[in-house]
């Protein structure tokens, strides 16, 4: 199988699995017991936590304690949304989901601020509506959230931009407000520094690097408020209620470790097969309209080096995907997270304002493990497969009459 | 070492941790992926999230389309408070922080109903109280949360009275009344069922069944309204966004399968070894005073077969943990979640009112793996230990010049 999704999923590193069977024979054998608790066996189980914060804070560049485990991705989002419930959220129009849900639930106002058709976000938009926030309600906490990179074309934000705008209005005394950003899907695939990017809050997620599914993380810039969104016991310095889960965090702590090396392996071998393939697909079929930034000098700093996502007119990207997956060639329309929802991409819809082109987006995010032979196999099906869905399709490429 | 404190962390049972490790090699061979994609990988990991979820739902007797994968029982507790954010909520006085917190948090009057000194809810007082709420606000849904049983004490609540006294007021036109219970401590040590208990909502967890920490459940019956506190992808049927999650709940589902089996044992071997310890500790200790129930028909239906709390006066609860440590035994003082407060336990509070008893009691929970040496190794050293504590201390035993 060619698998060409790891956006949505990463396959595990077999040494998260050492590590998590390590720690599972622990707590079989009675060695470990719950990390909360006072006895000796608690305070093992505490030690491997702490040494699993120690390390996933590492990957970010921050003090452990800055650190707070959750259950994932969404956990740590919702967590910051929710700390602003009922003050004014700005996101960019290309959240995730659990971004832009509870922003649209819980903010007061929430305002979305337009991407261009590469997916980057209008600063001088964002910037005037900041003001005029201020303007309205000088004394309310204001929270910005914006990706670091997107999850369905891969184009990375200028937080550190954003951060400096926001610097700028401080000093102007509105101390206000606050930068979240999600990292989910840049992590590991390019450097992240959360104190360089200037940001108060950062989620990431351990199953996109390789770790267990079911654990993520919140940096939380110390002095910044938080509010716990699951309530109950003291763990986490009493912001994050729930047993400490040390299987799931030291496998947690190895995929971490691992993600300091992949930026540069991702930046060295799989941004030039990806930008083969997107050479190789405008060549093949011509009407493909290539939706991620292209880095033509291959330095990964306009969009994640291993995500590209094409659309192709008169073509569902779900029979695409079926298609291909026939050929055991794994792909995805939009987030898996959306799964289940016929509405087109919001995130494609924000950049063209077209269905066609929203309904026949395809991305293809390769594994590290990509090669030059996967690719060439893939292309060896796609244009014969696009070809047929378009003869199938009632819908015809436009100016291709 | 002998480990009595089951009710904070059940070992992992081995064949959590096998169904585990084929599920994790099958997502480091590439055969599975995320469950909400749509292709193959993506479909066996969703047929295998599938299977989970009906060995989970047999163990509580409802439809697998009525339970919700959370990430644990705080999570579950939280999500059914939420839901009623701003509404009237009526707990017992004696429930987990993490449905007495949010309800302190959320609801709208948050009423606790007392217990008595055996830590039952006054169910007269809780009718009173519920009749007035729907005078006052007729139209308006209200929550009532009575946990199965206590985790610190292990008294089990008359959950299906309550649900008799809720169905009374119901057929008098009052249809906006709900019923939650924390079923986390309850699980597989006596048999629940859902729809005999007469519940809208059931919390249980995985890792209190020897299944792996991070993956609890919550059950909603058919009808009854659901808030997602976490927003964002569909996943959970559009109740809980978060990428499913395969590895754990295929635990979760060994482990609720095995404690189909639980009950009957616990009852048959470990509730005489209980009482059998309460005894001992009687003769041995006078002064100790036994907060649980004594089922001296070894029913196990006043209190769960394998809690045992008691209140050493004049010895502090965390200094006999302590030197119980030392002998390579564990016990608890209250519950691990609220560990690193250092308030007396809210429950034995409600029960005596008295700080003395609070601080000095301890929680024993045994595992069903406990033997009578056990029982008597740890009885060779608790009554020297407690004399030694009661001997430091400032406080003097009250009756015991």
């Amino acid at each position: 199988m060619i698998y060409f999704d790891t956006a949505a999923a990463s396959p595990m590193l077999s040494t998260v699995r050492d590590e998590m069977l390590r720690i599972m024979n622990m707590s079989i054998n009675g060695e470990i017991g719950n990390p909360s608790s006072l006895h000796s066996a608690g305070s093992k189980a505490k030690q491997e936590l702490n040494e699993a914060r120690e390390q996933v804070a590492k990957l970010i560049g921050v003090p452990p304690l800055e650190i707070i485990f959750t259950s994932g991705g969404s956990e740590s989002n919702n967590t910051v949304i929710n700390t602003f419930r009922n003050q004014p959220i700005l996101i960019s129009a290309i959240e995730h989901p659990s971004v832009l849900r509870p922003a649209e639930e819980y903010g007061n106002p929430c305002i979305k601020v337009p991407v261009n058709q590469t997916g980057i976000i209008d600063l001088e938009f964002l910037e005037i509506k900041l003001k005029e926030t201020i303007n309205k309600c000088p004394k309310t906490k204001i929270l910005v959230s914006v990706m670091l990179s997107n999850n369905e074309i891969g184009t990375i934000e200028p937080i550190e931009k954003i951060s400096e705008i926001i610097k700028s209005l401080k000093t102007k005394g509105h101390k206000n407000i606050y930068l979240h950003t999600d990292a989910t899907q840049a992590i590991g695939k390019i450097k992240v520094d959360a104190k360089k990017l200037g940001v108060d809050y950062l989620t990431f997620s351990s199953h996109k690097l390789g770790g267990p599914v079911g654990i993520g993380a919140l940096y939380v810039k110390s002095g910044a408020p938080l509010k716990p969104l699951i309530l109950g016991g003291a763990q986490e310095n009493k912001r994050r209620a729930g047993t400490g889960n040390v299987v799931l965090a030291s496998g947690f702590k190895i995929a971490a470790k691992n993600a300091l090396e992949t930026p540069e392996k991702f930046k060295a071998n799989i941004l030039p097969l990806r930008n083969y393939l997107a050479k190789k697909i405008s060549e093949r079929i011509p009407i493909a309209k290539t939706i991620s930034p292209i880095d033509i000098n291959n330095q990964a700093n306009q969009c994640l080096p291993n995500i590209l996502n094409v659309a192709f007119p008169a073509a569902e990207g779900e029979s695409t995907q079926l298609y291909l997956d026939l050929e055991e060639i794994a792909v995805s329309t939009g987030s898996a997270c959306a799964s289940g929802d016929l509405e087109p991409s919001h995130v494609i819809m924000a950049l063209y304002h077209d269905a066609e082109i929203a309904h026949g987006s395809v991305r293809f995010s390769l594994p590290i493990t990509t090669t030059k032979q996967d690719i060439d196999q893939l292309m060896e099906k796609l244009p014969s497969i696009i070809n047929k869905i378009q003869d199938l399709s009632t819908i015809k490429p436009k100016g291709n009459s």
